[in-house]
């Protein structure tokens, strides 16, 4: 029976009984951390064999004989730039390697755009007001980035086929301060959602006011299916040459969630013109990002098999882990009418929407007992939901007994501020 | 006797004589590269232990026990923070580590401050003109970004105890668009020159007209001495301490030249006030830097007196190279009067003054006989070297014979050219 159909006394009783499971789980004292998507200790394990790739007897040369050592090589080595572009489905020539983080080339694509604009532009910082979409719920650290640029973020619904395409069609044609999107085209963050066929043909033959926008597709979880099945994601930049739109696509990805998300190695794809530009910056940034690890990287993984490979080990560790989550909620908050959730076949995350108005006490109360989810909100622009209904579960860092605990917590939080709120507290 | 003083038939016979050992150099078909300031392979060599530190069996746990494959700590782990503290002289927390690139915290550094300004200044792209102090001859990468970021450039001179700090004073004191100046202050490129007490003195007096005006204090040779006797350098942030002027100091510093120029380790120190605004970008630009590379560094060079035996090494290794480089100069251009030349206790280049008119000519005959050196005009801004004298030597990638063959030439080629100039051709 749904909770909201509840009569007034039976809604206390129930209150009564959550409260009483909620206070023994308070006093169990819990330290659990389920906020960020976060490989636990399992995962990164797996790659330990990784450190050995390289030691003082290796031959540190990459192919064409350079020296990995040395100053030189700014957009990767050759062997680096092979498996990224067979990654991301492109020519190596559509390819750039970077340094460990493919936020960080991320926000340095934004910031030469602030400063020196895109494909000739003005830059936008002195273009008035830029604006991006921003499908939401979405990456908390994407709308971070045009916070701080205090780029003016305007939420697009998420469908089940990804971003209400109608919406950004119209918003991206309609506004030329419209500069851009943030897109997790597959597995996304927090829904797990696999954009559809038709959400990235419509991307690719968009027809933004702006010259100078951009769609920046995240694509950080373009190998993370968990349950064998891999959901098919079609190659964006390679739909938009169809109709000479390849020069409005920016591509990352890294190996944060395949080997170690603190020593990874990252990578961008894009048109030749874009990355032209983008180098240009580059040859000034910096000498070369540290080629002993992409050489380390690329002798440990071998090709686009082997890193599948790798993914399927991890996929073997974060399946129970996912299958808890979704067997708590189904248990415990199924039909009860108060919480929905996503079933996503591969990424990291869960997403819960919970009864409307509820999210921030939600999250309070497990915080409250130990748990800390990330921030209610957070999945929005501003961090403010206008619902405050969404809740962003990562499961992948506690092993799966706390996993187990945290969610059965989460549960009776759920209810116990879905009750609060039907009875008007 | 100096070359200028000869009669026309003597300098037409001196021409012809060195026309002959130019052909003959250029008949040895020479491919020899000394543009840059990389180090030579068996300098890389020294630090091949460096990659045993982290294997398969290893802990990857920094002080403090965060693992340090996993995401996390985005200002450098302890251990880092405090070697690069006992580096920079100063408290851990004014210590920032980042990735293998001094160069790019650099470059981020007014990347910044062109679109958020600097201590809650106007964003430098939108005050309009925005100037930098660049003492001459200086570090062509410093000057690059200049040019990249469309700040314009001030050349200010160098004398024996750094740039000249009258020049230095008036032009930040009496515009308020010259927001800061690029100083290696120790063994510094090309000249080899440390900066006296005095001129640190005056650095950390300095009174710009602009609030937002910065000292980007490039540290990149502080332990670099080639000859035991180490020359001394200020602390310039401890000394403007003494002023309240310490905001107006960033440092940088990598372990490019101690171990691997490609996959080392870089740092930065600042005031807390200052650290805490690089901190606000940092938080959104990544989620951490490389911490197995830090570990990995901290492990092999232990503290600041391994790092010390380590660079007694690398010296040992460099020292037959400078002197061979300042011996070739001395027989063979000393008493010309067409060359002057500094002599360096340590860094990585010498700095040649050919005769007036005569840089590029010489850069030319040495890359038309097979050896490359640093363009002649790269070190003043906009690589245009006013008298066309200044030439960069790199001393330290060749092995010492293919140093003095290419020595040799360049003295060939820069009486050449001076014999040319004299005669007017």
């Amino acid at each position: 029976m749904e909770i909201k159909n509840l009569s007034k006394n039976e809604l206390l009783s129930l209150k009564e009984e959550l409260s009483a499971q909620y206070g023994a789980f308070k006093a169990q004292g819990l330290a659990l951390d389920m906020s960020r998507g976060k490989p636990g200790k399992d995962q990164l394990d797996l790659s330990q064999p990784l450190l050995d790739e390289l030691n003082s007897g290796s031959d540190i040369r990459c192919e064409g004989g350079t020296d990995c050592r040395n100053y030189g090589i700014v957009d990767g080595i050759p062997e680096a730039k092979r498996l990224f572009a067979q990654l991301f489905g492109l020519d190596t020539d559509e390819v750039l390697i970077g340094g460990n983080s493919s936020l960080n080339m991320m926000f340095d694509t934004i910031a030469q755009a602030m400063v020196s604009g895109v494909g000739g532009s003005e830059p936008w910082l002195k273009q008035g007001d830029v604006k991006f979409l921003c499908p939401a719920p979405g990456y908390d650290r994407h709308f971070a980035i045009c916070e701080y640029f205090g780029i003016q973020m305007i939420s697009v619904p998420m469908k089940e086929t990804g971003p209400d395409m109608d919406v950004v069609e119209r918003l991206a044609a309609s506004d030329p301060s419209i500069k851009g999107i943030w897109c997790v085209p597959k597995y996304s963050n927090p829904q797990g959602i696999t954009y559809s066929k038709e959400t990235v043909q419509r991307f690719a033959a968009l027809k933004p006011a702006a010259a100078d926008f951009r769609i920046f597709w995240d694509n950080a979880y373009c190998v993370h299916q968990l349950f064998g099945e891999d959901e098919q994601l079609l190659n964006l930049i390679n739909e938009a040459k169809k109709y000479g739109n390849e020069d409005r696509v920016y591509m990352y990805y890294s190996t944060s969630k395949i080997t170690f998300p603190g020593a990874g190695v990252a990578g961008m794809a894009a048109s030749k013109a874009n990355l032209n530009e983008i180098k240009k910056r580059l040859t000034i940034q910096t000498i070369g990002h540290d080629k002993l690890n992409q050489l380390r990287h690329v002798r440990y993984l071998k090709d686009l098999e082997g890193l599948k490979a790798q993914m399927e080990k991890q996929a073997v560790i974060l399946r129970p882990k996912f299958e808890a989550v979704l067997s708590i909620l189904k248990s415990e908050l199924g039909g009860t009418g108060i919480a929905y959730w996503t079933e996503p076949k591969g990424g990291y995350f869960v997403s819960v929407d919970v009864e409307q108005g509820t999210a921030k006490r939600v999250v309070q109360l497990c915080k409250e007992a130990g748990v800390v989810l990330t921030g209610a909100g957070a999945t929005f622009p501003y961090g403010k939901d206008p619902l405050d209904r969404n809740i962003r579960i990562a499961p992948t860092f506690p092993p799966v007994s706390e996993l187990e605990t945290a969610m059965q917590l989460f549960c009776i939080c759920a209810k116990l501020a879905a009750v609060e709120g039907y009875l008007g507290e």
